[in-house]
């Protein structure tokens, strides 16, 4: 049987508090096994680049990535965020290592072609490293990544945080059972956006395509769903949606299943 | 016999100039065997800073590092020139991978204690972890450090580029016949600075003492050529001094011995 690995994905706003990152980690580093951190950015990104006098443009919850925003993604995700998250883990004896796409050609990428949108330097994963992020976890390192992918070419490119995790998810279930998390702000999916505590605790594709077409889910969530039902559908065991408390035992969540 | 390592210091300028960084980054890749690249920062830190509204204080040319200050070395060192380095590395067909201290804990530093000046968040090197280091070199991946280096817990701190090159030369020199370059925008150590041809092509410390006290060797150039002569006398096997041209085939320099 092979190996169990944990590949836990977090969002922009458990980034920003620090409190509630510090608690989340604190709940990572007692996870047992193999164990890989993916996380977003959030605002930060956004706050910098105003400062800078750089326009931050999105479409459909997407940003559009010109020359300036990579700059700034690149500062702010590779390196401020995602070294403090490093830093935070060896404070805690967890060895860890920030990586974006281009170290050890880790996770590369293809730029999204221009349709009706130009997204910039935006880029989807093809190709995840597994042998090189394989030796990190036989070192007892958990490798820590930020959504910044590279083109063949050493090109950086933004990238959805969601399908990172994801890909990195089902790259590594050639090797291992995987388990992919994504915590966010809500306990999971909700039946009713005003309840917290409507979460529904399972949903199976079948299931999934009726609370699309009835606009349960809707926005952000389409994209992060579409992500969990890749996964699973590509080898990946399972799949858990929860707050920052995801980790703790017993916290409330959504369970993705086939 | 130990085999050849070679550690090469890139300086700010040089990273600033586009065209000069490209030509340096073609001549590191052609360089045979295991190696290291270690890069400062430069005015690109003060210049962010400066549109953050962020105050850049420096005594005796050394940064004072507040919270905010390393925030932005954070973002800029350790994310935007070293990921964009590594980016570049990797489309010269050159595995690379980007770290800051914290990273598998490389490089293990104490914040600089408080005398008569509170440097804020800095640090001196005084471990290096050879043995991760040594695993990235036995899978073709050339380390690029920047100038960040970490406490035992995980605090980052902004740390003398010239001094990481230097204790990196050292520490590896257990393992390796260790050679330790150091580019910047002079061809060497300078006779009369304002003659670029007035290169000095060897120095051992008798001539050091003498350089210093004649006042020949000055400024910036003090506390490295104390660094020079540290990893000399600490094991390393030859440390050179010359501009971005220096890893050219009779490349103008100052060599220094022992």
């Amino acid at each position: 049987m092979k190996p169990n690995l944990k590949i836990i994905k977090i969002g922009g706003k458990l980034i920003e508090n620090e409190a509630l990152l510090d608690s989340f980690l604190d709940d990572f580093v007692q996870l047992k096994g193999p164990k890989i951190l993916c996380h977003g950015g959030g605002n930060k990104a956004t706050e910098v680049a105003d400062k800078l006098g750089f326009e931050t443009k999105m479409i459909d919850g997407r940003r559009i990535t010109d020359k300036d925003s990579m700059e700034v993604i690149t500062m702010v995700y590779g390196g401020l965020l995602n070294k403090n998250i490093v830093g935070r883990l060896q404070s805690k004896k967890q060895n860890a290592i920030g990586l974006c796409g281009a170290d050890g050609n880790v996770l590369i990428s293809k730029r999204r072609p221009v349709k009706e949108i130009d997204y910039g330097f935006v880029g989807d994963v093809e190709k995840v490293n597994t042998k090189f992020i394989n030796s990190l976890l036989e070192q007892g390192i958990v490798p820590v990544f930020s959504a910044i992918s590279s083109t063949e070419d050493g090109v950086l490119l933004n990238t959805n945080g969601d399908s990172v995790a994801s890909e990195i998810a089902i790259a590594m279930s050639e090797l291992f059972q995987t388990k992919l998390y994504f915590c966010s702000e809500k306990k999971g999916v909700l039946k009713d956006i005003n309840d917290e505590n409507s979460v529904i605790s399972e949903i199976d594709s079948e299931k999934y395509t009726k609370l699309v077409a009835s606009k349960v889910i809707t926005d952000g969530m389409l994209p992060k769903l579409h992500n969990c039902f890749q996964a699973i559908e590509r080898g990946v065991d399972s799949v858990l949606l929860g707050d920052s408390g995801l980790l703790k035992r017993n916290a409330t969540h959504t369970k993705i299943i086939k």
